[in-house]
């Protein structure tokens, strides 16, 4: 018997524990597979469907494509999952696409960001292009600390760690996280920092509360996702001075302070989308 | 006066060196940047073309991201040089087209890798999805050496060092290579190990003497180039009992090899590729 | 109040555990300490003793330092954890001291290892100088996995793990570990390999029976144990043809496996050891 | 023949290059060694004398250890360059003899650091317990930054590259470098950062000039030395409100600056002490 659809995980966090339960309740024929302990081929008949839930977004691109490869509706696809994990291929898409971001330099080694350091207004942020929760996601406020951000980044082994992101600081202490299903915008939360962070991932302690959804966020929402190649995915943005920023895009989004915030039962939802295409 | 075409590298090879002479015979307006040293932005006002020629995968595909989506062609777009970049995307992209290679499982750990080594039989090639010149790849004759491999790849930071593809060994010593500039096929040459290595890669040693490049290998190899998106790349060849088998490819291709076996000017016929683009 | 004793940990295994509710039992006036979350200073009025119990041989090692240089006497003194620590530094006290052991060679990069590779006798056993439980100590039966090895062994970022011990490889399965406390050899383990793997670490499934204390064994360890300048070690030892050849040595060792075999309380042992030095 | 001396380097740099001309003309037998090309055994004959100047401190450490084991008398000993070579060695002994260093804290970890964080004035400097040049040490003014600071380090493989010394600023821009040479102070100099660094080794661009040795500084350094046990050490020294406080020992000192600022020839000097030890 062949599923209906496949959950693919590595760490399981609570995002799919829900998820698994609701799939239990769904009626739906599905298999979990743990893409830490299970080797992967082509070939392997695919289940229509594969929920995509991998924590490293290595392998969440790579089960992704072998999957697609073999014949499944991956969600997201790899693309998706490849463009939102890298903020310069994130931003690049925006750039294209006419979608507002903060203004970014981008230093692919030590001695270009050097040199990004004296066209820049302090404070900037620096981050890295890869990487989950705000790590490495750094407000430098001074010539000499970004000196220093650069000497470290420089110690790591990986290419993309190495990598700068140099960006004009937003502040205000709080974003927007919009989550999007198909063509569905699910709704829209603020994030604040707090715990001493300056940073608002939830992850980090941030604090979560329920946020308006205007047509305009709706829509850029709506955008970004299609030209990402989402089909489940959160927008990052800054407001400010009224105007939308977008930040960044997460291609296997968690939702636990979504669904505290907005009472939105998410895994509900994305099973419901899932029996909306099976049906087809 | 804005450029015609701007030649990106990071480390200058033989490669990168000729052309430049190349270009500078052209009659074209070129720019030079290294993207080690020099910040990129989006929005600058790019070149007609882009010629992608760093050697870190990494650093090529944001080059190629971030002129791209400023209205620049790259030559190669971001996404071939991703495609090409990682051995696991690549695959799968063969899959789908139906394009022939050596039989793979792939583990996206440790874990993984010790339940699919009761599944293979040896010897295998052992590789991670990412790198050039054949480094990491190993010949793996039985258990306790794959064993082996796989405790020392886990203590890589890296996630794509820690990941494994797990290929059907395919004896013989030497592969083909084909180049592949827009539609046309330039060449092919067989190269061999050499230097007590069993790896064929000429930054490993390996002699190269031009190969014949009949109608079905012709056809391969420009499949191979479509399928990944690719405009200048090569294909990595196996012939196994007269039947080819795709290995892998290259997005930003060394070409010296190629260059002494056949005496084809591959920097001369990439420049004349780009006039050709010009043009239109 | 000051302490008598102080247990210093970073992460507590069975045998941390074991030495707290040992102490909890003395009647001694004693403290524990997790180097992971507590800072250190030199000019802290110290235990007189401290018991280090770090798992991490630097954290180890640092901790004893600090301790030492404030007054207090650790078990192990952070020369001898530094000693025992490092495989070569530990080989080297033992030529000195004529203490035997398996033909080493040293190779302090690659280079200096394909070389070495040249003159040496496979099989061989080729490992860093740090590391436990047998991490990357690897059987080498040929030229082409040694070469795989120092292949994988150069993308480490650490130059000890770079750094290559090239051993004789002593067949037979099993080494034997003898327990030494202060002055007092308190018994002597046989350690079998098992579970597919040929390394006899019980960390690696290795099985453990009580074995036979001769005199001769009896006097290498207490030698071993001087030449160290360790308090509490535990020194692995081969048996070949009827000769003893020391492997290594441990200055924080566990004693898990050896309470199993010997049924002797280790963590009595060691307070009766530590009340008998503050009597004095 | 058995040689006199032993040049042993990895990656000779200019001081190198003076001794190796110096022993040339010196009349000695001496060879030189590459650690990093050639592989070390015990039981080869040494030479009497082995002038270890690997740059890598791990390399130095492991010659020194291999050729003293075997009969040779080597400077440094292994002893003094393993403790030259970890800032929190070198401090402990400092501590035990009563030598006056900044007020130092250490954190072994990164949850310790973010408690030592709450306990210290800003600024500090942060700096790991192994590195050369300066190489990470970071002036740290605000708790966001050392936050910033201590999520970098965390993301290190390395156990010491996460270790924090946590100290207090000494200001002033200068420190002076003292040399010794067996049981004479070669002399001294002033370094004074330079190139926007405020960090003033000469390898950052630091300027050197020459500096008084007064009486106290003499004995001071002298003293230093030998609790390192060393025979050849450069003591970093910082004067505040006429008093001196040492921050560093290096144990395979490089002298460029210092000859520049002195005219002394240190080569010459080094040689002339290796002669005199041979006499004996």
């Amino acid at each position: 018997m062949m599923a209906d659809v496949e959950l693919i995980v590595d760490v399981p966090r609570l995002e799919e524990k829900l998820l698994l339960e609701e799939l239990g309740r769904s009626g739906l024929r599905f298999k979990l597979t743990n893409a830490k302990y299970t080797p992967l081929a082509w070939g392997e008949r695919p289940a229509e469907i594969a929920l995509i839930r991998a924590v490293s977004m290595q392998r969440a691109a790579y089960c992704a494509a072998i999957r697609e490869s073999s014949g499944a509706r991956t969600i997201n696809s790899a693309e998706a999952i490849i463009i939102a994990g890298d903020k310069i291929l994130t931003l690049s898409r925006f750039w294209k696409a006419g979608i507002p971001f903060p203004e970014t330099m981008i230093a692919l080694n030590g001695e270009a960001a050097e040199r990004a350091e004296k066209m820049v207004k302090f404070p900037v942020i620096d981050k890295p292009p890869i990487g989950s929760w705000g790590r490495l996601v750094t407000l430098v406020r001074d010539s000499q600390s970004f000196k220093s951000v650069i000497e470290h980044r420089e110690l790591y082994q990986s290419q993309a760690l190495k990598t700068h992101l140099i960006q004009r600081y937003i502040d205000g202490g709080r974003d927007l996280r919009v989550l999007v299903l198909g063509e569905e915008v699910l709704g829209a939360i603020w994030r604040s920092a707090a715990n001493g962070d300056w940073r608002s991932n939830v992850a980090r302690g941030g604090v979560v509360e329920v946020a308006e959804l205007d047509e305009e966020l709706r829509e850029l929402a709506l955008k970004v996702s299609s030209v990402i190649g989402g089909e489940f995915i959160a927008v990052d943005v800054f407001k400010e001075d009224g105007r939308y920023l977008v930040n960044e895009v997460n291609g296997v989004p968690e939702f636990k302070g979504f669904m505290e915030a907005t009472k939105i039962n998410v895994p509900r939802k994305i099973v419901e989308h899932v029996k909306g295409i099976l049906r087809r």
